[in-house]
Formats: C-alpha cells, sequence, structure tokens
C-alpha cells in the first residue's frame, strides 16, 4: 500500500504564480508534431516517484512525447554507502521513497537540476511547497523558452494503481492542458481538464475548511446523517464564496473531482479532519493549537490557516452571515465557540442555501 | 439514540400519483389566514412519531397552523394489557416505537383513519410503502377537498435533534411548498423546497445504485480516494440520466440535500452499501441475492431493483455506454462481472465525464 495522501487535486498554475516556473508556461509554444515533448520531474519523494511512474509509462505509449522521464533526485547517501540516484537508475525503483514498485525503465534519476530540466519542455512541480521558492530561483535562465509546467500540490493514492482521479485547471489554451491530461490519464487515474484555475484552486483549499466542520461532527459523535448535512453546506459555501470572489467560476467546477470528490475524501480520512475530530473529543479543553502541535509533531493544517484567511474576507467585505460554516470553523478552531457550535448555526443560515 | 435511517428526504408527491391521496393536492386551494392548517400523521412508527414530534413543536410555534397534531395509529394492545393509543396519549410517548422522546403534548393519537384525518387539510404519509394503497384507497371520499399531502420516503435521524436537512420537490405552487417547509423545518433539521419534483425524486432513488458501487469498493478495501471518485461518477450519473428521462431536471437540485448529501449519507452507512460491501468481501463466491437474503431476511434492497429498472431503461435507449457506472452495478449485482470490475470501466468513461 502507498502511504494515503491527503488528496488528489492537480492544477495547473496560471502565468506569473511565484511557486512555479515564471512567465511562459500557459501562452507558450505548442510543440508542433516534429517535437515530441520531453518530461522532467523534480522532485523525487514519494508522490514525485509516483508521478514519474505514471508519466513514464504514458511516455512509452504516446508517440507525442520522448519515451524519456527525467527525475530530478535530490542526492542522498544511503546506509549501504550508495548514492540513492545510482540505487534508482539500477533498480528501477526508488528503494528509499517508493519501495517496491517499478518505476518503468524510462525513468531517469539526475542529482544535477540544471541538466535534468536542460532538455525538458514539461516541467512537473512535486517538491515540498517550501523548497518550490528556492528552486525556481536557481532555475530562471536555465529552462526552455517553451517550458510549460504544472504543480502537483498533494498526493494520491496511485501507486499501487488504485482507481482515482484529478482535475486539470487551465485558463486559456485547452491544447496545453489536453497534453497534461494525456500525460496523467491511465485507466486508473482519470484525468479531466477544466477552464477554471480559480475553482480548481479554490476548491483544493477551501476543502479543508469543510474536513475541519466534519471532524467537529466526527468527535461529537454526530454520525453520518449529520456529517453528511455539513459537508453539503460545505460544499455550497466553498461555490459561493469562489463566485464571490471570482464571478468567472464555474457550477460545473464543484462536480468535477476536484470539488465534490476531494471534498469526500478530506472528510472521510484527512489530517485536518482528523485532528478537528480529536479536538471536539476533548471537548474543546486544551486549545486546537496545542492538540495540532501533538499530534502533527508541529506541522500547520492548511483548513485552520485558510479558515482564518477566508474569516478575515468575510469580515472585511460584511460577509460573515452569509458564509455561517466558514466562519464557525474559525471561531471554534480559535476557542471562541465551542465545537458543538458547528450544527448551531442553522438559523443564520442565508435563504439561499 | 433514535435508530440510525436511512436517508431523510421528503418528497413532495405530484398531482395523481398513486401512492399519496389522489387528485388535488398540490392544486389545491390554498387557506386563507382565516383558516389555520390542521396537520394529520397518517403513521406512528419509528419515523412517523420522529414527524410528529418535529411538526408538533413547529404547529405550537406558528400561528398558520392548528397546535393540534393527529396521528393515525394502527392499533395494537400492548403487553400491559393497554391500547398504544392509550398509552401514548397518557404519556406523551409512542413506547413501542420511539421511546424516551416525548412526542408533545399537542399530539393526539387517533386508531380511527377516517377520524384522524376528516378535519385536517395536510396530511402527511410516513406508513411504510406497501400500506400506502390500501390506506389511500380507505380515504377516497374521506378527506378535506382543499387536503395537500406528503409523503416521507425516507427516515431521519433527527428524533434526538441531531443537526439534519431534506428537500422538498414541487411542482407549480411555491406557496404549498413553502408551507410544508413551515411545518418541518427547525434548527436543528433544514428543509429546503425545489421546484424540481423528478429531479429530488431521482435523487432518491438513484443514489441507492451508487451507494451499491460504493460498497464494492469498500468490500475491496480500495480506499477513500477510489470510494470518494466512485461516489462523484456517480453522482454525474444520477443528474445525467435524471436530466435525459427528464429536460426539467436541474443542475441544481444536486447540490441540495437531497443529491450530494443524501448520497453521502446512503454510501457511507446505508443497508445498500452494506450489502454490496459484504458481498465484494466474499469475492463474489455466493450470489447476491443470497447475500442479500441472508443479510435482510428476507427484505429486498432498493439499489438492486432500480439497478435492474436503470439497466432496462439504457439498453432500450441505446445509453448503456454512456452510464458505466450504473450498468456496471446491476451486472456485478446479477453476476455477469466480478466486483472488481466497479473499477474498470474507466477506458469506457464517455468524454463528457
Amino acid at each position: 500500500m502507498a502511504p494515503a495522501l491527503e488528496a488528489k487535486q492537480v492544477v495547473l498554475p496560471q502565468e506569473g504564480e511565484t511557486t512555479v516556473a515564471p512567465n511562459n508556461f500557459l501562452n507558450s509554444v505548442v510543440n508542433d508534431a516534429t517535437h515530441r515533448s520531453k518530461v522532467t520531474v523534480i522532485g523525487s519523494g514519494n508522490w514525485g516517484s509516483v508521478a514519474a511512474k505514471l508519466i513514464a509509462s504514458n511516455t512509452l505509449r504516446l508517440s507525442s512525447f520522448h519515451d524519456e522521464v527525467r527525475m530530478w533526485v535530490y542526492e542522498e547517501t544511503l546506509r549501504s554507502g550508495e548514492q540513492l540516484t545510482d540505487v534508482i537508475n539500477r533498480t528501477n525503483e526508488n528503494v528509499k521513497y517508493l519501495p517496491g514498485i517499478k518505476l518503468g525503465k524510462n525513468v531517469v534519476a539526475d542529482p544535477d537540476l540544471e541538466s535534468a530540466v536542460k532538455d525538458s519542455n514539461m516541467l512537473v512541480f512535486v517538491t515540498p511547497h517550501q523548497f518550490m521558492e528556492g528552486i525556481c530561483k536557481r532555475l530562471v535562465g536555465k529552462i526552455r523558452e517553451d517550458s510549460e509546467a504544472i504543480s502537483l500540490v498533494k498526493g494520491m493514492e496511485i501507486a499501487v494503481e488504485k482507481f482515482s482521479e484529478a482535475t486539470v485547471g487551465y485558463r486559456l489554451n485547452r491544447e496545453v492542458a489536453e497534453r497534461w491530461v494525456q500525460l496523467f490519464y491511465t485507466h486508473y487515474f482519470i484525468v479531466t481538464a477544466v477552464q477554471d484555475v480559480e475553482g480548481v484552486e479554490l476548491c483544493g483549499t477551501l476543502k479543508n475548511v469543510v474536513a475541519i466542520a466534519a471532524g467537529f461532527v466526527d468527535g461529537l459523535e454526530m454520525g453520518n446523517n449529520t456529517k453528511a448535512a455539513i459537508m453539503r453546506l460545505g460544499l455550497r459555501e466553498m461555490k459561493a464564496f469562489s463566485k464571490l470572489l471570482f464571478p468567472s467560476v464555474k457550477d460545473s467546477t464543484f462536480f468535477e473531482s476536484c470539488g465534490v470528490a476531494d471534498l469526500i475524501t478530506t472528510c472521510l480520512g484527512g489530517r485536518n479532519r482528523k485532528v478537528a475530530e480529536a479536538y471536539a473529543r476533548n471537548g474543546g479543553k486544551r486549545s486546537f493549537d496545542e492538540v495540532e502541535a501533538e499530534m502533527l509533531q508541529g506541522q500547520k493544517l492548511q483548513g485552520v490557516s485558510t479558515a482564518s484567511e477566508v474569516y478575515e474576507v468575510l469580515s472585511h467585505r460584511g460577509w460573515l452571515e452569509l458564509f455561517p460554516l466558514f466562519s464557525t470553523v474559525h471561531e471554534i478552531s480559535t476557542g471562541l465557540l465551542p465545537p458543538s457550535a458547528i450544527v448551531e448555526y442553522s438559523e443564520k443560515l442565508p435563504k439561499s442555501f
């Protein structure tokens, strides 16, 4: 079993985002048929290795891609004294981060970032978030003019080929989006392109706030009916909030895997849900921060900071009453309200809900 | 704790449906302010008693309703020798079907069907499905000319006032629908009126097919990511199928509690899911019918018969390929395909998915 990573969203970043290679990927020159696309996976942790395996099976199969997939590996010396890249290239396995799974013989591990990207026009970023900025700075001037990039914000449970899904958000160029879909699509991994970057991104962020609400319901042992009701109200707030911020956001995006499916996954199994459950079980006796710090060894939940940011937007614009679930999550996690408040705002629900 | 009944859908039946009082309830004369609505609950099982309790708290609070709520009780003699209606009227509890919960002093149990309905203009049907036809026949000519009726197809987990939701589908008259919403709405039970009878009804039926698919995934231990993906594809097929059959069906209905929330509840906890899980765990060694018969003591799952009916429609209209999840559920439950087929049709997925 591969580790159960939380979510499975693929976001095609927009022009000018700082977390990915700058400037030119969405409006980049589309390869013509005489030039095959070449792919480099930047990162080789668990999820980076999964991505490389999946991509490599597709580049072998599809004539529009070079067979070889480069994988940039942050070099490590293993206990055996060997270098990680050497072992990957010899055994075809990332023995440290994805043991037991063959990556495909066309995956080439490369410890040199510059060399790993220099021939590629499709860059797949799968490093931890905190390393992105440094890596992007190192890449300035080193990547091809026609490069496109995609950021795989979260992981997936597909190393063992379990059926799963993802959404690629794109802004303008359907052709670019379709090429990314081709690169990832397999019979066990359904990828859909959606012309709604903001919708896809906001789904990926806001679902974590709903997962905290779902965790409170779990901790209070209120049952599946209540949990489903809360998840549904959460989905409604996700949709309403996204559309208020970006009128271009489409309703249909919330029926995509980035919407309802990721929301379900996150509310059934994610870390946000888990910590919130533990907090509610405690009856709110210890602070949310304490429970979070203890369970995550100092890491922070995305849902908590997102709830706080959302709360700020809502207060600032005078929308708090329109979003009782979002605002209540923030008020509970900061200790202003008890966990049971998560089901006590129905009289505040706006008529449109 | 009240028994966890499966779902929580409230369907306002359409004119001419045979399962409810015939003819005149949707286009009925709307009471004017000088005539308060009077409510009779027809049925006094667990869920009928829950409905009576909830309604009684609202009729006390709202001036547009008579305080008294009649509840028709199928009379039984208790072990103590007392009649059930006498005990309900003395203790204010349905000691047999909802013990420990006070119904409200304004609930009056009545063993005589004709007497129970004669003054009421709002009839709430909560008897088991198989008794509906006989009861409706007995009511012909006995009910008020201006009667409206609602059928509570499924139960809820709200006797202990857990937060929950329901959708009332209506065809034409928003005012009638709003009166039903008023009757049921409480701070722990959010009721929404939706002008989409077919959409609400099809949600209530088709979700059970998706729950069987979800049960197969559970039995195969494929994890939450896969389960969420299957639920999402199921929701898409529910929507697409409903819209093909009834072009009037609205996308937004599937965001209502009858859509996404009931689907989640049913896929997390319902009987359809449970039996399908057991079947898949068995590796399909015993027939689905056998597993079903054993687990349900001879009762039948709604999802199985619905899948079969849907399959017939799909074959007949040449739509099988458009609905791989629905058709695969039928093919698995009839033994044509193994349970693992539930995640093996992605290459058949139509482009629009």
